[in-house]
């Protein structure tokens, strides 16, 4: 095909996809087809003249890859997909009905959907981690990502941008379409196509300004990019919203809003039609043009088992590091990627023995979570890590996590150190008391918290297993080893440490409190009062029964304590697994802001140390 | 006093502060003298040659306000406010220790840390609210904030630096401590200088490079910043971790490392006396400039009441703004600030009436929310309002929220509109079904979640009255009025809608479900079971006497439902309130993803619509 027949094709496909966007939508009776609109040139050029990919085949680990950073043009996405042929056009139809997978903003039920876009500024994150995934696999794939103008306001883009950077992302394209328009006013920088274009330079991306509905030059920009070493490329692509439909061209008061079905909708799809020259024809979309390394199926026997010596005192977080390493060395998916604190976390370690697969982001939570994504959603098992208190940084991102492992199988483990007031003197910014919560509120995430060295090295292994998303919460201070080497560690279990005929209570401890709560069982022992005690290192999901048996077996008395402030965490969690039982949940936990201090003193003070689980169950019991 | 006495003052002052900064945290064991020591002269400078303020009077609402961003460097913050006077040098020894608030990142405890930080990249944010502020109450009072270099990773700089060129914050002035090194590792730019200040340029500000342990220079500089006119300046200060003391300038592994208690730190201390030249003198500080304005107190009698007319719809979302700007209008401590929702959560309402209070941030709801808190934190009423699914994005920032509300007087007031699944067809990734769990995790939040009009608008009142931090979480759909005209909300309340001597259960629920459940009510009525209906719609503190006493009433049966995941929401708190009664509680909550659909079809498949409550009042009684 000549170029100048191409060019032509393009642009009438760029002409359909803006009608698909446009019935889609007005079906549905919701949507942002204007949104749509100003990218069709873009979208037409990328799908049907630049990238390489199997379109029967949307998970060919060799194709090139398209994240949808401004999620809210998914009609446009899913248009695409039909013109390239994966389902009928017919379907698009079904757009935003409960049983389509067509949904609002795309997710990753559907096949060619790497990660769920819709929160702004993170697909151009997870971009980064599927540009990372190529070196890891040696494919020669590239990733592309479609940003919208106002998105740019979102820092994590920046976080991308450094990042991008810094691991020289030659084979990584984004696109902004700048339209000048956000959601409720004009963009900030509007179409000062200079003043944008200096942001990206600034960052060291090459940066191109294009006509975005000229699909010659968006051609020429897209082979500039492909030629492009070291950095990665910025097209800005200047269009004006809602494009083919005079009516709506670059207006405000557009955005989300679908044109009305009957008259308004059939004027502006007569309207493109008059647009089109000729029949529509699809250029033949080039096939991946690599072949990428398989990966051989571990074999996790080979884990060396847990070896501490009798009466050594490690802190999970360091055991977490030991285990991480000699995982990576079991098995080539598992990655790690650090926030500036790898020293703290012990991820050095790993970096250590597997330079190639440690991805240092600086100090940016939101990219090291984004980026996770983007190469778990491409086979990696990626192990990203920070303080606990700072997995808050990209609660958003974790959230998205949450829905972008809609099949079962985004291995994304996160891991948060420095849990609670257990840290002591640093304070209460670097306290977290919250993660628990995060990171229950997000389904089929397991959610681990061991108390000693050898359930930590176990429940690494454990998540890495684990079919989707996991979350480890390890400790700062170093403590006694609890279990044998031999022992092991389901996720959903529950290790019952003492239990007796005589138990007046049931106490349910996970982590540092494992500990206040062995002390707290010696103290009560000793005025003989005997307690149930459990290690519930599964917060999610809780071993229901055994808590169930417990509480039962205890006189319905069961109390639970915890580093974590009251709401959402272990209390609540057991809470809601005794409820069906009728038991309810005394909880230890802390209460108020918290200070700098010694982590005993602060334990004490905040009402989770042994003194206060024996008043707890001399109270209740 | 001459400029070159003035100058040797302050280099005197930089080494005592290295003195006080090494002496603190070798007393406490911990903490990080060294990037006090690259920052010393930048400090010194600001506190004794630049910063016109009432060292006896950290709260004079017209003194030039100081952010320490990079909040590890706590120790040289203590240490100025102690050659200030405003405390005596000796207390610098408690440094973190438990009766003590000089803890180890600055929080609001102490009087002169408007908010807390040790969390990167949240100090910027709040100065722009602090910048704001000064306009709003008529100060000429300055800013200035102290980042490190690592911080700059963060995206949120890089929002605030957008938003800050966006209002034309001259009287912001930033300072980058280019210490060159991070906490595992050099940072991504070291001291490429030209590199740092590209990317400021590129965002608009004034740039300056100068070396950070030149007083001369940096009073220089200081003075340039004062002078620029419309856009806020960045003070780029090449540094040496460590300076000061030979053995660690500049080398890796002295972050966050206190130096031993005996020669070490003595060694370092004495070296730093040779470094005085004569005896230390304090320049005189100059006083605040300006007068600003009084706020008369308002007065809230003059609120209209709510205005509806019988059988009108109306969502809780519109209710809000209506409120919000009548609010605004009575007391002029009232701001909002808006991340690009405006026409969707109504505070366009609010901009109408009350543009120079309104503060736009674009799609960035980091630095809202961090602004808001700068807002808060110098007399305030600031509402930030998006999506409530994105103020997860925020997280962090209202973590630190909460820790800056340590004083109990930080007045943000957080609206997170189209929660839960019944916002239906713009799908999951714009559906918040997490937010009850991350408000509830913040000590003393309020977290309100009104059904309908009249107690929306009450309710916005009321969080607008409480001392320190609420949220208010709205709905999308258009939804009946339930309540009269001149009925009263209070926070920590609850209304019992239903209730009879032969209720079988109660059922409790909050703002969209509350309208199942009515629907629940009438449908068991008719089969003459009868249910006890509350409306839990303060979540946060919850009303546990009468939940307590409804659960005692129907034979402890008690059956939550809400719009939100299962993990943190209200049946977690309705839990942990019934339990010291002995009560358990039957969750009805979204359990698994949810997907695009019409609201009431999603209400149905994900369990909480009224069959579901009527299926679950027939189980359980």
């Amino acid at each position: 095909m000549t170029t100048a027949a191409s060019a032509a094709a393009l642009r009438n496909i760029a002409t359909e996809l803006r009608i698909d966007s446009i019935a889609s939508t007005t079906e549905a009776g919701s949507g942002h087809p204007t949104t749509c609109m100003s990218a069709a040139e873009v979208v037409a050029t990328l799908f049907f003249g630049e990238m390489r990919f199997d379109p029967k085949n949307p998970q060919n680990p060799d194709n090139d890859r398209f994240v949808l950073s401004k999620g809210h043009a998914a009609p446009i996405l899913y248009a695409a997909w039909a013109h390239a042929g994966l389902f009928p056009r017919a379907d698009l139809l079904n757009l935003r009905k409960l049983d389509s997978d067509l949904e609002g903003h795309p997710t990753p039920r559907l096949p060619f959907v790497d990660v769920a876009t819709g929160s702004l500024g993170q697909g151009i994150c997870a971009a980064v981690g599927t540009a990372l995934n190529a070196r890891r696999i040696g494919s020669d794939y590239r990733t592309y990502v479609l940003l919208g103008d106002g998105e740019m306001a979102e820092g994590s883009v920046w976080e991308a941008a450094d990042v991008a950077l810094y691991h020289k992302l030659d084979n990584l394209c984004g696109i902004v379409d700048v339209n000048a328009l956000g959601q409720s006013r004009h963009t900030q920088f509007e179409h000062q196509m200079d003043e944008i274009a200096a942001r990206w330079n600034a960052f060291g991306w090459h940066t191109l300004i294009v006509d975005g509905h000229d699909v010659a030059a968006l051609l020429h920009a897209f082979a500039a990019a492909r030629a492009a070493r070291n950095n990665p490329t910025m097209i800005l692509a200047r269009t004006i919203k809602g494009k083919g439909v005079a009516a709506v061209e670059g207006k405000d008061g557009w955005h989300g809003k679908a044109f009305k079905k009957g008259e308004e909708a059939d004027r502006a799809i007569a309207e493109l039609r008059t647009q089109l020259v000729g029949a529509t024809t699809h250029p033949a979309i080039p096939p991946p043009a690599s072949k990428s390394r398989e990966t051989t199926k571990p074999d996790l026997s080979q884990m060396p088992a847990p070896s501490y010596k009798p009466g050594e005192q490690v802190a999970t977080r360091e055991a977490w590091g030991t285990a991480l390493a000699a995982l990576g060395a079991i098995d080539r998916r598992v990655v790690a990627l650090d926030a500036d604190v790898k020293n703290s976390t012990f991820s050095d370690r790993f970096e250590k023995s597997f330079p190639d697969r440690f991805y240092q982001n600086f100090i940016a939570e939101q990219v090291m979570v984004g980026a996770a994504m983007g190469l778990a959603a491409r086979g990696a098992i990626a192990f990203a890590t920070t303080f606990a208190c700072f997995l808050t940084r990209a609660s958003d991102f974790i959230r998205m996590a949450g829905l972008s492992n809609a099949r079962h199988q985004l291995n994304v483990k996160l891991t948060g150190s420095h849990a609670g007031i257990s840290i002591g003197e640093d304070g209460p910014s670097q306290m977290a008391l919250e993660d628990l919560a995060m990171m229950r509120a997000v389904p089929d995430c397991a959610v681990l918290y061991p108390c000693d060295a050898v359930s930590t090295e176990r429940l690494v292994v454990e998540m890495a297993a684990y079919h989707g998303l996991a979350y480890m919460r390890t400790s700062r201070p170093k403590t006694d080893i609890l279990y044998g080497l031999d022992e092991q560690f389901p996720i959903g279990g529950s290790k019952v440490l003492h239990q007796s005929a005589n138990d007046v209570a049931t106490v349910v401890a996970a982590g540092i409190t494992v500990h206040e709560a062995r002390k707290a069982y010696v103290q009560l022992k000793g005025e003989n009062i005997h307690i149930r005690l459990i290690d519930a290192y599964s917060v999610q999901p809780i071993d229901a029964t055994t808590l169930i048996a417990a509480g039962k077996a205890t006189n319905g008395v069961i109390i639970t304590v915890e580093d974590h402030y009251v709401a959402g965490g272990l209390g609540d969690a057991v809470s809601e697994a005794v409820a069906p039982a009728g038991l309810a949940v005394h909880r230890l936990a802390v209460r108020e802001l918290p200070r700098s201090g010694q982590p005993a003193e602060l334990l004490d003070r905040y009402g989770i140390s042994a003194t206060h689980i024996v008043d707890a169950v001399k109270k209740s019991a």
